[in-house]
């Protein structure tokens, strides 16, 4: 993957060129690029973002692959794990033995509201024309969240400080920086212009601090909610009988699970999410694994409280003790069940077409040991897998990866 | 699937049941839509268009599919022949036996202006850049053609003449006058006001009047250009092995190919599309087909020159002779190539989302022996074929389909 951040002057080919160097370095045996039989690629709305759309063709023509097929799939922010599955359907029914799957978002150059506008197109209907833009839906949903399970604000907060945490050790991440280091670089700040210092006791007292983490949609204040970024990411597929040509130590996919949700309009519950355990359920029954042996898991936190529901939906704690979990540090890197050791949507960033497969690159690079000083400390580490979410909640996927 | 036209007071979501309702009755044993395993639907950008993306989980609710899978494909104005493609990797890999494919595209409610700009999103960076939108491709590429086989506009007129006698026979179509009768229609309009009413000796010097047919791009004219077109269309997938519960008169696909291009700024010729002839070659390949062996064939004609060009990349006819065998009636409803019997994107319309199954969806009433008026008179019609195109050559595709 591309490093994610704002690029004001790198475009979605400078990026995807970027992840597509790494990922043909990565193949330890060597790959010939020209024996790539097709192209999927998810990009939500560059449409919106850069006025152009049709980008499969062109990320074909950029590395050389045309005129072999490439295609766009597109369900929101999940449109990357959809070309994943696409390339994984391609190769299973025999058509092609080689698929290069990826995706692109290229958001920082329109401004935040025009962002904002972009991102709505991914509400249903009935959410969009009432006003719902994202901030909105997920403050609805911590707020139902709270009210049926007695959680509050604190608990949110231990998901922003964990991703801080694991991010600050992530080198492509958007935010390299603790809840901690930011509370010395905003000290640090306040005493230069001669302000004073609040004296904050800990990491939640800042993020409590209204002046540094504003209310963007209640219960949602800024720390809770992902950046704007650009980012691109690429995987190479290729069927099990031939995995062995390009690296001794292949990955391999166990199952794959997409769901598909109405609106909240229609939603019984605001508490969870049906099309994220349809898509668990795929998977696991595929894999034939249950949630107890994924040792570890990305998990889609466009807002902290998405993350919570979603290792409820995933299966990995009960309904309404996914907080609790959390408080207890059961999801941090040297927890029983680590989620989002890149650092998350959060702190890595969410281009958001670009993020499907970059969740799946974190799965991957850390199933090989390669996660440097995030890697997790579990022994035997041989089973992680990834969960995106498109919209809110319209699509959803679940991907589990194994190194045998 | 839908009719096809300019619809001021149906949605995306009118369109597309009016299509699904057709497809479901229309199964001869009949069919469960709760069987139905995976939804793939191909829109272009809707997004633009009526400011909403992420359509596949829309639809997937409409119908009732939620909470299972549902993909939105993008190939511009092929993004439903993808839709469908993918469908055919979904139940060959195995995974699924019956999925519902289907392609959707709202655009009239927007000005021509904001049409043109929405599309111009699908021509590649330099393209657009230089100030191209896609009268100016198609003009360019019929300049290269007359250029270099001494073709002229009267050529054109052939398709366009064509296009409508075939549109005249379908009720589903957007235009259903012929050019006689829309010179009748002209003369009368013009009598009533008192005016004088020009002798057209026939349809082409009707054609050459530029009061009735103005120059939208030389040597484009208003009637080589296809329409701005709201629809929907989808058709439903089934594992070989199932068919015959559901009909015992199965449509089989026999091909399908896909092919990427690069833009005409990095094209060595504008007088072929190399990724119309990829995918030709797939398909031929998988198939064991030749061109001869497809009897009849919906061709991507959203220009009259576009309808021209495809046949010789296809295979249909020598480079350099296309508009002869149009010019010979080779391509009519009676002649030995019958081309775009439903009257084409020229006078069906062009929805683009819709267009790639709506074409499938010709070819497949026409093996059917349901096309009433249009029905193709060849003895023992049993292989059609529909090509599909995207942007300016960006995405291309061919399928056959037969009838055993």
């Amino acid at each position: 993957m591309s490093k994610f951040g704002m690029f004001r002057d790198r475009d979605s080919k400078d990026l995807f060129a970027e992840a597509y160097k790494e990922m043909v370095a990565s193949v330890e045996k060597g790959v010939d690029p020209k024996e790539i039989d097709a192209l999927y690629l998810g990009n939500f709305t560059n449409d919106f973002f850069v006025h152009q759309s049709h980008w499969a063709p062109i990320v074909s023509d950029l590395i050389g692959m045309t005129p072999k097929p490439a295609t766009r799939t597109e369900g929101a922010c999940a449109s990357s794990a959809l070309a994943f599955r696409e390339g994984i359907f391609a190769i299973a029914s025999g058509f092609y033995d080689m698929v290069l799957v990826g995706g692109l978002e290229e958001m920082s150059k329109r401004t935040t509201e025009e962002v904002a506008e972009g991102l709505a197109l991914a509400t249903v209907p009935y959410e969009g024309e009432v006003g719902f833009t994202f901030p909105g839906v997920f403050g609805a949903l911590a707020t139902a969240y709270f009210a049926r399970y007695n959680a509050n604000r604190e608990h949110l907060m231990n998901v922003t400080i964990k991703s801080h945490q694991n991010a600050s050790l992530n080198p492509k991440a958007q935010f390299k920086l603790t809840v901690k280091d930011m509370m010395r670089a905003k000290a640090e700040s306040l005493e230069k212009r001669g302000m004073p210092v609040p004296e904050w006791a800990d990491e939640k007292a800042f993020l409590n601090d209204a002046s540094v983490n504003p209310v963007v949609a209640w219960p949602m204040h800024l720390y809770d909610c992902c950046p704007i970024s650009d980012g691109a990411s690429c995987m190479l597929l290729v069927g099990e009988e031939i995995a062995k040509q390009f690296t001794d130590d292949p990955i391999y996919v166990m199952g794959i699970g997409q769901g598909s949700g109405k609106g909240l309009h229609a939603c019984p519950d605001l508490t969870y999410f049906e099309a994220t355990r349809h898509a668990a359920q795929e998977a696991y029954s595929m894999s034939g694994l249950k949630p107890k042996d994924i040792q570890f898991s990305e998990v889609h936190d466009c807002f902290s409280i998405a993350e919570i529901i979603h290792l409820e939906d995933l299966g990995f704690f009960e309904p309404g003790t996914g907080y609790k979990a959390v408080e207890d540090g059961l999801t941090r890197l040297d927890g029983s069940k680590p989620i989002n050791t890149s650092g998350g949507l959060k702190c890595k960033g969410h281009p958001v077409g670009a993020t499907g497969i970059s969740q799946l690159y974190e799965v991957w690079t850390q199933l090989k040991g390669k996660a440097g000083e995030r890697q997790v400390p579990i022994k035997d580490l041989h089973i992680g897998a990834a969960h995106n979410l498109g919209g809110t909640g319209g699509t959803c996927t679940f991907t589990i990866l194994e190194r045998r």
